[in-house]
């Protein structure tokens, strides 16, 4: 299996091209279980700090056409896109938005199409689609409502990788993830952002904000479920999609209040002390337009899976910090 | 007011610059009742057989920005963008259903964005962006599966609409048309031509072959009230667009058994007589793919209005055909 990943220096990338050379292995269309062969890790940023002889380091920018036409080939088995410019970003600046999110997504999708062999494509999306009158559980044949410009980009990206593989361009699955909570690292431009960080800033002995009411409630998954998310995606047989190539994935629906009870439970008052309570209206205005809750029946049929806890979602990013410490 | 139509030489533009010009006004951004002092009326194809000094007839196609340049500029109030690759043929082409329904429709709303002034802007979009497991009756928040490259095209140029109008870069409306009929004129690339043609044919002493089952329910509005729909959908005040942007109008629910039914009891028995029967998998798999009803409480609230009865519109399509006889 020859394997290009967009986005591979961001938060997923990196850790989706340390789990597929942990696995080893990827079931090719046929269903075969193979031997990945190669990975070509492709950002704009490079992918430092990982060392594998399979492992191809590209920097490069996925909305130049030539360098696409030299990183994705008759080689390539499968694409894993992931590069994106994020909510806070592409509401900030409308066309980087459209120009990364949706003309260099369609790129890609034009690059697979030219290619003799039907190529599997995993991307992302994002609950940033729905919006409106939503019910508290949001059901899967629920109308998206974009009320950001990343959610429509995200939702216009969704429609034409539908298209392209009913047409037979590609064999696309694009999986709408819950917001990624605890992410390492520094906050970033997302509006979903304060979500790692009023856990991640806490525990490191940081000050950070919540600029949410803390009756807000998200809809969670930890890194390793994304990750595990990207590679289930990618093994389904394109015949059980029968209920389209966009999923809803499962997660975890719980409050601000019940994330910091966990981190209480398991760092104590002082550390959640650390957690001052600013309201900040753009961020209300986006994080309130996102449901908080999903039934996810078509992602449970397929058998991916959610949290268990918000506990667990905590002690899974302890573990991490452990391990790289 | 000065006012645009794209695709004006198309069935629903020609009908529309006739409406306008016989109405004589429209509503401003501020409410206001203003004279129409202005049509310019483009397409690729030239409108012949109107004459009168307000309107303006330009041939160009709408995928040639410095064509959009000239058509769309200060003094613009409002635009009704109909140009179009119709589904049959956006199916069959898929780059140039891209290129027309989707980038063009885009570089129209760069242009409006680009002018200082806040320009409505009036598109139709279509049920074809419904499919998958859908209720008989379709609410106004089912989600949107297009199974065809028209409907995901038109639900793209939705999403963007939306977003546009979001961010007030434009005033946009987008009205999610049922299936128009009796459509006068030659069978068309649509895969719902023959919905018009078994009624229109044998009118006109022609045969005309039904290629799907008659239980097959349509969901259909006359040509008449879609104009209608239009002006009321450049009319409406923005503050009561409080369900979003884009508004599944109302229509006639019926089966095409309905409609010979109603061809039968005004034209009798040796008309219906000219209908064949012969099945054609590639419309009955687009057509299947529509909805049949819909709940349309979003488009009924805001004024908008269904035919009667598939008489009424049997008996429109007499009139007009009289009345140009
Ligand atoms: N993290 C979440 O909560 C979440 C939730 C829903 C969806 N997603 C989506 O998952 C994907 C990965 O998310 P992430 O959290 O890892 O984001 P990230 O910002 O950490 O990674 C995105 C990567 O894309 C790269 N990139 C941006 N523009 C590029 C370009 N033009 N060419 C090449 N590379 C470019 C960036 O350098 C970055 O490394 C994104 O598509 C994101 O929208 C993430
Ligand atoms: N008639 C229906 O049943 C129905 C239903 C739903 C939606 N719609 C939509 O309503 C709109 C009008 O429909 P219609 O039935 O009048 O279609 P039509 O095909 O009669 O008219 C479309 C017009 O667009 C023009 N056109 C196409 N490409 C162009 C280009 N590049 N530049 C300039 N003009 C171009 C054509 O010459 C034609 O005159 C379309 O957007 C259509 O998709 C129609």
């Amino acid at each position: 299996m020859n394997i290009v990943i967009t986005g591979a220096a961001g938060f997923l990338g990196k850790k989706l091209v340390k789990a597929l050379l942990a696995k080893g292995s990827l079931l090719n269309r046929q269903g075969q279980m193979q031997n990945i062969t190669k990975i070509t890790a492709f950002d704009i940023a490079p992918l430092a700090g990982i060392d594998n002889p399979r492992l191809q380091v590209v920097c490069g920018d996925i909305s130049n056409p030539a360098e696409l036409a030299n990183l994705i080939n008759e080689q390539t088995d499968s694409v894993f896109h992931l590069a994106a410019i994020v909510s806070g970003q592409a509401e900030q600046d409308f066309d980087l938005g459209m120009k990364i999110n949706v003309d260099a997504a369609r790129q890609i999708m034009e690059r697979l199409r030219a290619l003799p062999q039907r190529i599997r494509l995993v991307t992302t999306s994002s609950v940033a689609v729905f919006g409106g009158n939503l019910p508290d559980k949001v059901p899967d044949d629920q109308v998206w409502m974009p009320q950001s410009s990343y959610g429509t980009q995200k939702a216009m990206n969704d429609l034409l990788l539908s298209d392209y593989s009913r047409r037979g361009f590609l064999d696309g699955r694009s999986l709408r993830m819950p917001t990624i909570v605890v992410r390492p690292g520094k906050p970033n431009a997302a509006a979903s952002s304060f979500a790692s960080g009023i856990i991640r800033e806490p525990l490191n002995g940081e000050a950070a904000n919540c600029p949410v009411s803390t009756d807000t409630r998200l809809w969670l998954m930890s890194p390793d479920k994304a990750v595990a998310a990207l590679i289930r995606g990618h093994e389904l047989d394109s015949e059980k999609l029968d209920q389209g190539r966009v999923i809803n994935l499962c997660g975890l629906s719980v409050t601000v209040e019940t994330m910091i009870g966990s981190l209480r439970k398991i760092a104590g008052d002082d550390v959640v002390a650390r957690i001052s309570y600013q309201p900040d209206q753009a961020i209300i205005n986006i994080v309130n337009s996102w449901p908080g809750d999903f039934h996810a029946d078509y992602a449970r049929r397929l058998g991916f899976e959610a949290n268990a806890s918000f506990d667990e979602m905590v002690r899974e990013y302890l573990a991490e910090k452990d391990a790289t410490a």
